[in-house]
């Protein structure tokens, strides 16, 4: 969506994941950055490989590499895993299965096999039940790959059960079968379940972060894996057509908010906790918590028509989505809830009763 | 590659088609332009739709889509045209034919089809001939697009034949068979053949445009056409991972240089035919003009060695690529040639034999 | 599975669908037969054209194309319905999705989306829910074609709801999305739910039956439906490998088997329920029978050793085959239960009693 | 083609590369070879592995595995020697770049880039020039595979030069890059270069054969090679849907044709080339050779009319094809000219003058 102006210091934006930028700011946050900025060359060198290297520090990865979607980030983890083993288990409610033009088919031609209906979280006896049903088929078709996708979007940032995926994730290293996790807000479910982003990583073969959602980049993502597996991967982003001439004004922002991100986020996660933990004991407010979910909530008012007081709040500092349909806020917990003290916060939300 | 540092006015810079720009005057353009930027969303509506309907307007076309890289636009070009009709025409030499991976084959399953192996142009008779081997198979396989590409990259710029492109696309017309135009430096082909930009685009369907090439863009590309092809274009760019979250960054650098371009770059075309013309009455420089060609030409420098007279020719205010072997440059007549007079820039490559 | 020398005219074989031929049956059969045939050419004309024009007419569909197997019949099938709406709707179970090396995704690069997994029938429900799914993705993915498979192989021969069925087939057609039936046994089917065959092929575009199963030709399948569909289908036959010199050693065998057979199979069918009502009545024996199923059921002997039972049975004039575990035979009821009267077949299940 | 019928044992057939059988004939050789033919199961085990071993033992591979059509066997063959290096070389003017629909674009989405247009030899050079123009493209594409077709039907039987072939397989050995042999008719370029069918297979990873063209079954090909390579074909094969159910009606002919073929029709071809020579001899005939051919050639009669001198002639014994215009005949050598003596079947030449 494009992004209202949102050009003020100290407001509260809870509206997405990372900290919106209007042009004029993004701007000029370029021109802050650019001269230790180095411009890539289609994607590769400079400012770009800086980043690839650090993405892949924080993931405990040997290499990294820029890609400029999510959906491409996936996609080719998946190509490359899969090979010629042509069946990738995916979970139902994933993006990758849902929001992409079925990409996988349509262009790497591989079975998406979709797990866990209407849940975020397969079970290590689903992913064998699968291995049972391929081997049962009259023309072998090995399973090459399975994706797991945490936080989960379509599940209002659901996370993986953590202790299933480290049973699926240890039985495919024993079976060969290669493992991607689409950590698009990887660092949300970090927080929320207090298992380290490199732990998270470590369990699988391929690691996606994007690096707009809350780095703040204007576009892009990064695949951080094995070096053997990664060092050609830029031929098959250039054939898909993703091999940009030049991506610094993406990779320096991503840079730019990438150090130091897990601990700011730390503290704006456990400032927001305190800020609901207040609101639940006050009387006038509603809140609804996804069960095992992340960096989303629902929040309601008792007695103030909605409307109005999106109207008040956002004067007192918190920005806020117009419910889709009834009294409900949903609200995201991002960077910008460190802009004010857990009490201002609260004071904040309380101004909106009127 | 990646810009040499090229931060001074007047230097006129033959190494490239376009204005280089660092990554310090590139955050500085943004800023400029920041305040009549509107944010795309997922490469959708604000100033990338502006470009797209600039671009469309430019070509006369109904309707204009963003792609990431020229790539792509190529690739969904014929992708789209060719529908289940399965071959498509191209020029052996192409870049589609050569540099992407054979991405047509490996993703969308068509068969290029390569014509006229070493030349720049194909003639009619030739895809008259593939229309009769079509016929002539077991299976049949009808021919769905031709594609040309005008100024050849890997002939030297050389341009297609005009003649030849009429009967080929009027041909084609006649036929039902969808055309495509690789126009990544189009403007530079209609500036040596005097053939406008708009009749170019209406012998063909489709035309791609480069944005970064010599709109100086930091990536992009634009495929014109019409709209009933092109308004969903952007699902299949998603597919392919193309739909970036934002790319005003370089949309917004296109627009900007898009205006008034075609008349700029006349100019510029002249003044450099007024040089070339004043060198090669001087029996010290000796010139070699590529047949049929656009804006690339070789030169060297009787009695100076070839990387002293590059040191000073520089210091005079002209900067040229190191030859790849022996005495010859290769010089690419760009819109930096305005930046001086022609007397000045004899003078100044006079200046380089010491 | 290699047939076992079946050559004794008056046994009941009920280890097949069909009445297995030894080779020198079969040649004996095709000496017969050879007189009335026009052999074809590419698996065109001659009596392969014969065999496609009764197929269709027994179906009520204005054309019909022989293919060398039921893979590519239903591959080419939903191939040529789905077009570029690349969402295919089959059951979890089906063969297609199972038993064919994903060749839909691999070869056609349409995503197969599995429904009712453990069931034989999915509900039209299900098919909007994934309409509904299909309309959320933010890239659109058409749904192309429905396959429904009927009876299933891989549920023991249990029927599709044929209430569903209707329900589901109406929707589409109001929705233009294509149908196809997987009927490889739908002859059986109709014996079982005493819906005529041309009722069933009445509710869907296409229709594929196999020529191996019951007709008892060597190999091969028929496709049937539009015209306007089909004519062309040899092409795509041939592309894939199918395009077999000469089929009419198959399709002449087919052919002769095929006229009578509704009726012959009735008979069939119906002495075989009066065969296993006298077994159930008869305290000796335990029968059975699939929920909704069709020509498959289980058979056990209460105080005989299964592989004896089996012995004496055969030579009473029985072929059963041995149980893959424990003491319940599975028995396939097939034209072979005409050629001896209920009494006497009851007569020889009693003789393996000894 | 339909065999028109040619039940006339001593009869020369000159319209094609086999025996042609009608109908009749094929059953009652089938029944005289029933007694020794085991069925197989989906195109596996039985007498089809009995033709299989005796293919690969002929052909000196490790392996050999029956395919319904030569489409299919090339395909394959190219398919896996590729992997995922995805250019394939091929004649211009073979049978896989023209009759085949482009399946291994459509279907494996590698990129056959045809060599050598009007001819039927391509060199050494030129495959060194796209193994050049591969490396100089900017997405990796490295050559997977190359195939040779020799005779060329499309050049009238002409052979791929012999010299040129050893020096291309040595050179594709030495770059691991694999090499296919698409023999279809692979014994009638061994009878004419005297290069034995051994020595031409040692040359390449992989052969295919074809069994209806002169080993006179209804359909089918074997493909050879090593066994590492083929021994999961079966599973490819049936993806593709050609694992028909049974396919021994057409593998015990071809093993029955194959015992002794190589050395009949030795025997056909010297008695061919004696004919040939007395005519060329004889003032009232013309001959005309294909430079480098093989089997076919084409033929006048001075001073008779075409169809009387056709009607003649079949009268006498030696069945000809009506020309497709003029008066020159083509002719093709096969097994039938065994069933005369030398002299005799001149004598049938010359009777045709009436």
């Amino acid at each position: 969506m494009a992004f209202a102006s949102t050009e003020s210091a100290g407001r509260i934006l809870t509206t997405g994941d990372g900290i919106p930028h209007s042009p004029r700011e993004y701007a000029a946050l370029l021109t802050k950055l650019s001269d230790d900025v180095k411009a890539d060359s289609f994607s590769r060198d400079g400012t770009v490989a800086a980043l690839e290297a650090k993405v892949a520090a924080l993931l405990g990865k040997e290499a990294a590499v820029w890609m400029p979607t999510g959906t491409l980030a996936n996609h080719l983890a998946v190509r490359m895993l899969a090979g010629d083993r042509k069946r990738v288990l995916v979970q139902k409610e994933s993006h990758l299965y849902n929001d992409c033009g079925d990409c996988v088919e349509a262009l790497s031609n591989l079975n998406m096999v979709p797990l866990a209906p209407g849940k975020a979280t397969f079970t290590l006896d689903e992913v064998e039940s699968e291995m049972s049903r391929a081997a049962s088929g009259r023309v072998s078709v090995p399973i090459g790959a399975i994706q797991i996708e945490t936080p989960v979007r379509r599940r209002t940032g659901e996370v993986f059960d953590v202790a299933e995926m480290r049973k699926i994730c240890a039985w495919a290293r024993e079976h060969k079968i290669g493992t991607h996790l689409d950590g698009a807000r990887l660092f949300f479910a970090a927080a929320y379940t207090k298992v380290p982003v490199r732990e998270y990583a470590a369990m699988f073969d391929t690691v996606y972060v994007s690096m707009y959602k809350y780095f703040n980049a204007g576009s892009g993502a990064v695949l951080a894996g094995p070096r053997a597996l990664l060092e050609n991967a830029y031929h098959a982003r250039r054939m898909f057509g993703g091999g940009l001439n030049q991506v610094w004004p993406f990779a320096a922002v991503a840079l730019h908010y990438l150090g130091g991100f897990e601990q700011r986020y730390q503290r704006a996660v456990a400032a927001s906790e305190q800020v609901i933990a207040a609101l639940e004991k006050d009387g006038n407010f509603e809140i609804r918590r996804v069960p095992n979910g992340s960096n989303i909530f629902s929040f309601r008012m008792r007695g103030v028509n909605a409307p109005i007081y999106q109207q008040r709040v956002e004067t007192a500092g918190i920005v806020m989505q117009t419910p889709e349909s009834g009294e409900w806020f949903q609200l995201r917990v991002n960077e910008t809830w460190n802009r004010a003290g857990v009490a201002e916060i609260v004071d904040r939300f309380r101004r909106g009763m009127g």
